[in-house]
């Protein structure tokens, strides 16, 4: 019998921040593909009455402001509302209902309709890294969860290609916040150590599953990656432990690596790469203050649903969603792709 | 301020299968729709070089007998060999691989590539339950779990739009078997009564999330469902844990549900109503016999992704993957559109 290569033989690994396996089979990349297929991604021409424009109307009746730079402003269709009746104390464990208050916001990243995140200068992205510190900062002093997270292209059911990410701030700890602060925390208790501080050390010596870093943030494929080039970005100095823990140095750091792995991504299949993106961090509120939270250490998401091209992405479904996760391509061949790409020059850019 | 309405307001639910939970935002129905769409489904022309077809050369050069009621067969690109090198021992808990070994088979429903299972009749979808019951009992005489699923339509990537299922069978016990197994076993030790034959019991009184019930089985809208029309099909009588617990009467109301089911989701938009579907029972494996599982109750579950139109489907994106599952419409109010919907005639077969 021959020796184990993960870059060839199946295998389950474990994610030990949700407590949950991934099947990985990197002999199915030879798999032909016959499957759908997205509708290329189109150059979506600029929408006359796109609501996110500086100086548009909304929904609402509300004019924007001509704004230059980020601009936030209350999502005029909340999923959360600030308050509503409370739902009476449920008698029976199987019917469980909870109230939950909170709040939607829409925040643009930059007055240009056609721009996206890596065409942005560092300063522009900045910004709007600032600007996401104090959405935590004042959502974050009543609200237990503030959720950042950016849908970006039509297949992640984003429904405006103006360049603009979300922010759902609630009174409850959601499903991911709640199970990856047990496993953080379960974690801290049994060997008096952050998980995600000791994972990046030793992922700093392997260096395998690196994709770029500079002198504050690495941007890798974790070891138990579910999406085909999944990223997570964390921070090298100091152990933030939310946003609003860091200094200067890492928001100016924290700009320049979305602007690089971004890049990577849209040069990866020469198209405006699309995906989920967010923070996680220790959970805020009024019961939390800074540095209260040991065993969390800050870190951003991509979450990118491409597989082989801008038109074939990977399906979760099926056995994905009744059994487990599955991934053809290894976390390391992902990272080995990312990393050959170039991310000094946007591929709209070249000549 | 005023009383509580479950249809009208924002709230969270839970999911004691797997003890998660879910927003509910019954006030943002009211938002208009102006994301992606998808594109209208089509009727594909039979492809002549189909190799699901009977009598067809598949890829690795074997030809498919001239089959005429279901047909199993081994998937040409499994993700799961029948064996490989085992991983060796890890060495950190932040760096889990385990073996995996399973086998991935494709079964046809029936050999006319332009039906579906809501055009298949009775008899014939009862052939199909038959062979899930036969896979069941050979597979899970070796294998931890023995995962049926069926992928319908392009939109859950799904590569041939012939009538067919696939089943994986592993040495491992996938996440969603092992929480489901963990919450059940909890319950059955708390309470000393079965999770779903509890809810089950209850549900039938509520009537309220009840799509449609024979003398068998009840299809429903679960309490914690978290597509827009999602169901889960259960046994009315003497519990089964597995598929190979039910007699000829359950195969049998089985079959006359799945048929009653589908033809309302697919009169639900008038269209192929799109799903991943599949069954969950006890775990089986050398293991296990029949009986040793009291905590669990077999069920079936279909999980749909559009929510407005044949073209318009929830995306299940940034605050759902970083954050939490979040609906619109109310499990209820889901219900009774399911409900209301005709299941005698498909709408293929009006005139
Ligand atoms: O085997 P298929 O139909 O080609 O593939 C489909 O179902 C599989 C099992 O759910 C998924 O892993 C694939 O992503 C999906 O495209
Ligand atoms: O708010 P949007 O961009 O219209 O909506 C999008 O993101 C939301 C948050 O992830 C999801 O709930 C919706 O299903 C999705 O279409």
């Amino acid at each position: 019998s021959r020796e184990f290569n993960a870059a060839e033989h199946q295998h389950v690994r474990y994610n030990p921040l949700k407590d949950e396996w991934i099947l990985v089979s990197p002999h199915r990349c030879l798999r032909p593909w016959s499957g759908h297929s997205e509708p290329p991604p189109q150059e979506q021409p600029p929408d006359p009455n796109n609501p996110l424009k500086a100086g548009a109307v909304r929904a609402n009746g509300q004019r924007n402001p001509n704004y230059t730079s980020t601009y936030v402003f209350p999502n005029d269709f909340p999923a959360l509302l600030e308050r509503g009746p409370e739902p009476p104390q449920s008698d029976h464990p199987l019917f469980q209902a909870r109230q939950a208050r909170g709040t939607c916001r829409v925040m643009c990243f930059h007055p240009n309709s056609a721009v996206s995140i890596p065409l942005m200068s560092v300063e522009e992205i900045l910004s709007v890294v600032e600007e996401w510190v104090n959405q935590t900062k004042e959502l974050g002093r009543r609200y237990t969860w503030v959720q950042i997270f950016e849908n970006k292209g039509n297949v992640m059911g984003c429904s405006n290609p103006h360049p603009h990410c979300q922010i759902w701030a609630s009174s409850f700890l959601p499903n991911e916040g709640r199970i990856k602060d047990r496993c953080q925390k379960e974690y801290y208790t049994k060997y008096n150590k952050t998980l995600l501080v000791e994972y990046l050390e030793m992922e700093m010596e392997k260096k395998e599953r690196i994709v770029i870093q500079n002198t504050e943030w690495v941007a890798l494929v974790p070891y138990w990656a579910t999406w085909p080039f999944e990223t997570m970005v964390l921070p090298i100095n100091g152990g933030p432990q939310r946003l609003t823990d860091l200094n200067d140095q890492q928001k100016k750091g924290l700009a320049e690596i979305i602007k690089l792995l971004t890049t990577k991504y849209d040069n990866l299949f020469s198209c405006s790469f699309p995906y989920s993106m967010g923070f996680h961090g220790a959970p805020t509120g009024p019961d939390h203050t800074a540095g209260d939270s040991p065993h969390w250490l800050l870190h951003a998401i991509y979450l990118p649903p491409l597989l082989r091209s801008a038109t074939v992405k990977k399906f979760m479904v099926g056995y994905e969603m009744l059994a487990q996760s599955q991934r053809d391509l290894t976390p390391e061949q992902a990272a080995e792709k990312l990393r050959n790409c170039n991310h000094l020059v946007h591929y709209k850019n070249k000549q």
